[in-house]
C-alpha cells in the first residue's frame, strides 16, 4: 500500500514523525508536507505565489519526501500532479496536536489536506489528537490507536474518494472508552478577542484561548471525544443544503 | 436592517465598492473587510498573531467600517464580537472579482466570510462575479444584480443563520439568461503546475492558469454559469456524510 502523509504542523513535526513510524507498519510512507506551521488555515491554496520545494531526510538520515513552501491542501496537490512517481493508494494528513471536532473540521489545514485528496478521488483520511494540556503530547501511543483506527478502515469495502475525520481523545484523560462513529457537531464555539492598543496607538485584537463549544449534541463528534471516546466521522464536500434546495426552486424569480 | 459587507478582495477593492452602494439602498452598510487581498485563503482564522483593525473612510470621506489585518472569516468574527454596536441582520460577503463555484466553493475566502456568518446564526450571502477576460469588471452592473437577487432571498422566510451562495456570470458574455437554483457541482478541477528551477538552484511550482472544470454536471452552479444564468445555491456547514455514517455505525470495531 503507497500512503501520501501529510500535515499542517510542518514536515518536522513531532506528530507527523509518530504517525509515520506506525504507518510504515502497513505500507510505503511518502511525506509531503509543509515547511513550516500552518495551523486554521483552512482550505487555502496558492496561486499568486511560487511553492518552493526540497526534498528531506528523516531522523535516520534517510528520504522522507518533500517539504512544500506552502499550505496542506497545496501539498497534496503538489504530491499526487508532481512529485510522487505512482499515485498513493491512500492520503493521510496528521498526526495533529489538538482534535479537529465539530466547526472546527471548516478551519482545519489538517482536514483540508484530507478533503484535497477526496478532490482527487482518493481515499483520505485527517488524524487529530485532542490535547487539554500544554504539549508535549504522547503522539506515539496516539498513532498507535491512529493506526488501528485507520486499519480498520482501509479494511472495508469503501467508496472510492472516501473520506474520514479521525479524532483521539487527550491521552491524559485516562483509558480510551472505544470507537464512536458520529457526526460532526455544528454549534458555533463560545470565543473572545482580547482588545488592546499598540505603542503606536493602533487597536488590535488577539483572539482569546477560550474557544470552547459549550453545550455539544450528544451525538456528535465533539460529545463523544469529551467523553474519551475516539471518533470516526464520515465527512464530504458538497455544501448544497438539499432540502432548501427543493423549496427554493420552487419560488417565483424576477 | 442592519447589513454587514465583508469581502476578500480587501476593504479597497472596487466590487465591494460597488456592492455597498446597492446594498445602501437597502439598509444601513457597515463594512468590516480585510485590509489587503485575501484569494483563496480558504476558511482561514488567526489565532496566533493580533488582528491590527483600523477605522476607514469611504470614496467621499465618510465612515465606512474598519479594515482588518486578517482573513475574511477573521473580519466577521470581530465585526459580531467586537466592532458593530449592533447586531447586523444580514452578512453579505463581496462582490468577489471571480466565480465561487463547484470546488472552488471550499477555497473561496469569500464564501468562508458567509460560512462564518451562518456560524453566528446570521443571514450570510456570499455573492461573485464571474470573470472570463482580465479586469476591469463591470461592478456596478453585477452589483445591481446582485442586488436584485439578494432582495429576493431576504423577502422569501428563511430559516435563521440561512446561507447563500450567488454567482453573476461574466457581463461580457451576452445578456443574463435568468436564475438559476442549483446545488454546488462536486467534480474536480482539471489544474497543472509549471515546474522551475530558481537562481539559486532550488526547484518551484506555479500554478498554471488553466483551472478549469471540464465536464460540469448540467444541472449544478459550475455549468449554469457558464451558460449565463445567475446562480444561487443554499449552502450548509455540516460536512457529514450522512449515509456513510448509518453504514458504519454497523462495523464491528475493535
Amino acid at each position: 500500500m503507497r500512503i501520501l502523509l501529510t500535515n499542517d504542523d510542518g514536515v518536522y513535526a513531532p506528530g507527523l514523525r509518530a504517525l509515520r513510524a506506525e504507518l510504515k507498519k502497513i505500507g510505503t510512507v511518502t511525506v509531503v508536507a509543509p515547511a513550516g506551521e500552518q495551523s486554521a488555515v483552512g482550505h487555502s491554496i496558492t496561486l499568486l505565489a511560487p511553492l518552493l520545494v526540497q526534498e528531506v531526510l528523516d531522523e535516520n538520515n534517510e528520504p522522507m519526501g518533500w517539504a512544500v513552501e506552502g499550505r496542506p491542501a497545496d501539498c497534496v496537490k503538489l504530491a499526487l500532479l508532481e512529485l510522487l512517481d505512482e499515485p498513493p493508494d491512500v492520503v493521510i494528513s496528521g498526526l495533529n496536536a489538538g482534535s479537529n471536532a465539530g466547526i472546527n473540521v471548516l478551519y482545519s489545514g489538517t482536514v483540508a489536506a484530507a478533503i484535497e485528496g477526496a478532490f482527487f478521488r482518493k481515499t483520505s483520511i485527517a488524524v487529530s489528537l485532542e490535547y487539554t494540556k500544554p504539549k508535549p503530547l504522547d503522539f506515539a501511543r496516539a498513532a498507535q490507536l491512529a493506526r488501528n483506527v485507520i486499519e480498520q478502515l482501509l479494511d472495508h469495502p469503501i467508496a472510492e474518494g472516501a473520506l474520514f475525520n479521525v479524532n483521539i481523545p487527550s491521552l491524559e484523560k485516562g483509558p480510551i472508552r472505544g470507537i464512536r462513529v458520529v457526526p460532526q457537531n455544528v454549534a458555533a464555539y463560545t470565543e473572545t478577542y482580547d482588545r488592546r492598543v499598540d505603542p503606536r496607538g493602533r487597536v488590535y485584537f488577539w483572539s482569546g484561548p477560550d474557544f470552547r463549544c459549550p453545550d455539544p449534541h450528544p451525538d456528535t463528534d465533539v460529545f463523544a471525544l469529551a467523553e474519551g471516546y475516539i471518533t470516526v466521522t464520515p465527512l464530504q464536500f458538497n455544501l448544497t443544503q438539499a432540502a432548501t434546495l427543493e423549496t427554493m426552486r420552487a419560488w417565483k424569480w424576477h
